[in-house]
């Protein structure tokens, strides 16, 4: 076991004789034991040496983080290795990679230590990312916010596994619900084609694509000695084949944290709920713009709200709640538009600063949502107060942002991946 | 003193003989000392009696926090009252308002206690909001993410001070170098034209309005008593005004930040630096498509970078620091940029989870932004480590972001204000 990873870990070194108190060997030849994964770490310059001695000790599973391929320039080094892998059937993640990480084995190849890279907690979004810092930088800002993940794969290169591999792989990964993806070039076209159409069917595939300008193609050649070619072809691979495309990554998480935890909406009608006036008519024009429709709820449940609201509350859509609303009146709020067939999503938006809102409103928000009838989404802007409130929705499996137009573009993108008109 | 705040403070209250330590009197009548601002949060029903007490007092200043005016149909109310301090040539920031706050002198009239919608502390951007709530909940989330503020006016109904007399009041206000407005209507549509044409000559004036689709006016209605209008014109005239329009809020406060902070820049040439090759392309792209150009920065300058740094490192545009970056190739690569001529504006990609970034290197960073010789704008992403460095780097006055989409549509907006093309 190492770092909670039920595993025996044998480190080889030619030079030490302990590493973190394991005995190490100087090379896998000197273990007894078969040997199911080598990670390798070494220069370019030993990999082959390295690899030769992994296909001597018949290991069929390699992860090289060396880089020194591709990349710089370095075709020849790059096929030649590919060449003994394929030939002895070994399968590597890399070259040029970062590492991996699953959340709920705790296998973690990574090479960044903790103090700077914080791993997530288990989750059920997976990342797969060409791209290792920019997605050590993402995980660590998902582990800062709480979030959960699934496995993450940095994989370079892509010498011989390829995206699709790993696409393929966790479309039948049980912990996996949702797949983001960085890339800056695809391997194999039809291949990527092929598969990328079987597993959208299964689970939602979000995708950014790295190089999609002139300019960015130029630097992708030097990052992972990817050719990104004419972005207007990905564009039509990714649309073809039903992957959801976005231009950020921020676009990305936040849509991956719906569709991970929401269920699928019946139409596009949206009833806001809020307890700021000016965030209610924000979320209102934000609705519209989005190409979403504004709930218009049965005259019954307008009336059954109105009897039980003080007189000021404003019971249209959206329901503002006003300045002195209580956790009660979200409660009856929402309680009632999920009731409402005329509602298709709830949007809730939660300004916690005013004093009659408490700790217990996460527990209100919960309740309703764990009825599983429609999609609550909540936006909670503020301080420590508000983070908390956030934290704790979020813990509960319900999506929460900070801002009005995060949260509504992220449905509008939610609606468009299920198709709903 | 009163928060931290100098001045002598009478509570009034017919029912009590002390209020938080301070001697209470029964109306602003029994007080002996001349008044100069009366703060007025009573019920609607109290409202004309109290101000009538302050007319005989001769207070000529106050602030109403009280509502059930316009906002739920009772315009006769509010216009009676508005007579009333016309007549007497008093004037009032309300009805219906949440307070204000000034972080340079502390006067505090906000009713939010802060252990629910914390103070941010001082800086340069000043905030005009018809919205208590959702001016509670930006200032709640700019105090959380250490972000300085200015002065905060919520306005509510603008009885009788309307925007464009905050808007007039702060152009020649000493600590306020960027104006934030939300509006949900104009109260007069020629004196605003007229004050906010001035006003944006000599500041930046950044413009939320809400209400901007039929069913936001309509919500906007029983909010402020606003009368939105159509959006078409409030467009046509923010742009003959010269008033930057964002779309939400995020993005006000994004571009406040970097107009708050940043020299104008010669230029729209941006020049990345990055140790995160991913980051790069993905900046580049964002660069690409934000009507931004790439700057290709001078042969002499590549040459002596090619001459320090180790082969990998790509020194193109993104320069490509790679991953076993430290904070001196950092400070080398900026330091050369800021001497280019062919680069206006240095965006620096940091990802901090790469073990060899200390500390430090927001110090390296401030000492080169302190020459003040083009802007420099940081995206930082990541998890404690990172935030950390972020909240040092805004601290010396650099503008610093979670993700790149952020930093580069501000660097747009920015250049959009200066007519840099």
């Amino acid at each position: 076991m190492i770092n909670n990873y039920k595993a025996k870990v044998y480190p080889i070194n030619p030079h030490e004789e302990q590493i973190i108190g394991y005995k190490c060997y100087s090379s896998v030849l000197a273990i007894n034991e078969d040997i199911e994964l080598a990670i390798i770490a070494v220069p370019a310059a030993h990999v082959l040496q390295t690899v030769n001695d992994c296909v001597k000790k018949k290991i069929k599973n390699l992860i090289i983080i060396s880089s020194g391929y591709s990349e710089i320039g370095n075709k020849k080094g790059e096929e030649e290795l590919k060449k003994i892998l394929d030939k002895n059937n070994i399968k590597v993640i890399g070259v040029n990679c970062l590492g991996n990480y699953d959340a709920h084995t705790k296998f973690d190849s990574m090479f960044i230590p903790t103090s700077r890279l914080k791993r997530p907690k288990p989750g059920y979004i997976s990342f797969i990312s060409q791209s290792g810092a920019l997605g050590a930088a993402i995980l660590d800002l998902l582990a800062f916010n709480d979030y959960g993940i699934s496995k993450f794969i940095s994989y370079g290169n892509a010498t011989n596994l390829d995206e699709s591999d790993y696409l393929s792989y966790l479309s039948t990964d049980q912990n996996t619900k949702v797949i983001c993806m960085y890339i800056e070039g695809v391997k194999d076209g039809n291949k990527f084609m092929k598969i990328a159409k079987e597993v959208s069917l299964k689970k939602p595939v979000i995708i950014l694509k790295g190089g999609k300008t002139e300019s960015g193609a130029k630097a992708a050649i030097s990052h992972t000695g990817s050719l990104a070619g004419s972005y207007e072809v990905y564009k039509a691979v990714f649309n073809q084949c039903g992957l959801i495309e976005v231009s950020s990554l921020n676009e990305m998480f936040n849509l991956a944290r719906i569709l991970e935890n929401t269920i699928k909406p019946k139409g596009r009608k949206v009833q806001i709920i809020t307890n700021g006036g000016g965030y209610g008519i924000l979320g209102t024009d934000s609705v519209s713009l989005n190409n979403l429709k504004l709930a218009e709820m049965y005259l019954r449940t307008k009336n059954e709200l109105k009897n039980k609201m003080p007189p000021l509350v404003s019971v249209n859509n959206p329901i503002d709640l006003i300045g002195d609303a209580n956790d009660e009146r979200f409660n009856l709020a929402i309680d009632k538009c999920t009731k409402d067939n005329n509602i298709d999503i709830i949007l809730t938006l939660l300004l916690p600063q005013t004093p009659l809102i408490t700790e217990n409103i996460s527990d209100v928000i919960s309740k309703l949502n764990d009825l599983k009838k429609k999609p609550i989404i909540v936006v909670c802007t503020g301080g420590v107060f508000a983070q908390k409130i956030k934290s704790e929705l979020e813990s509960k499996g319900i999506p929460c942002f900070n801002f009005i137009s995060e949260a509504v573009y992220s449905i509008k993108k939610m609606c468009e991946y299920y198709k709903i008109d």
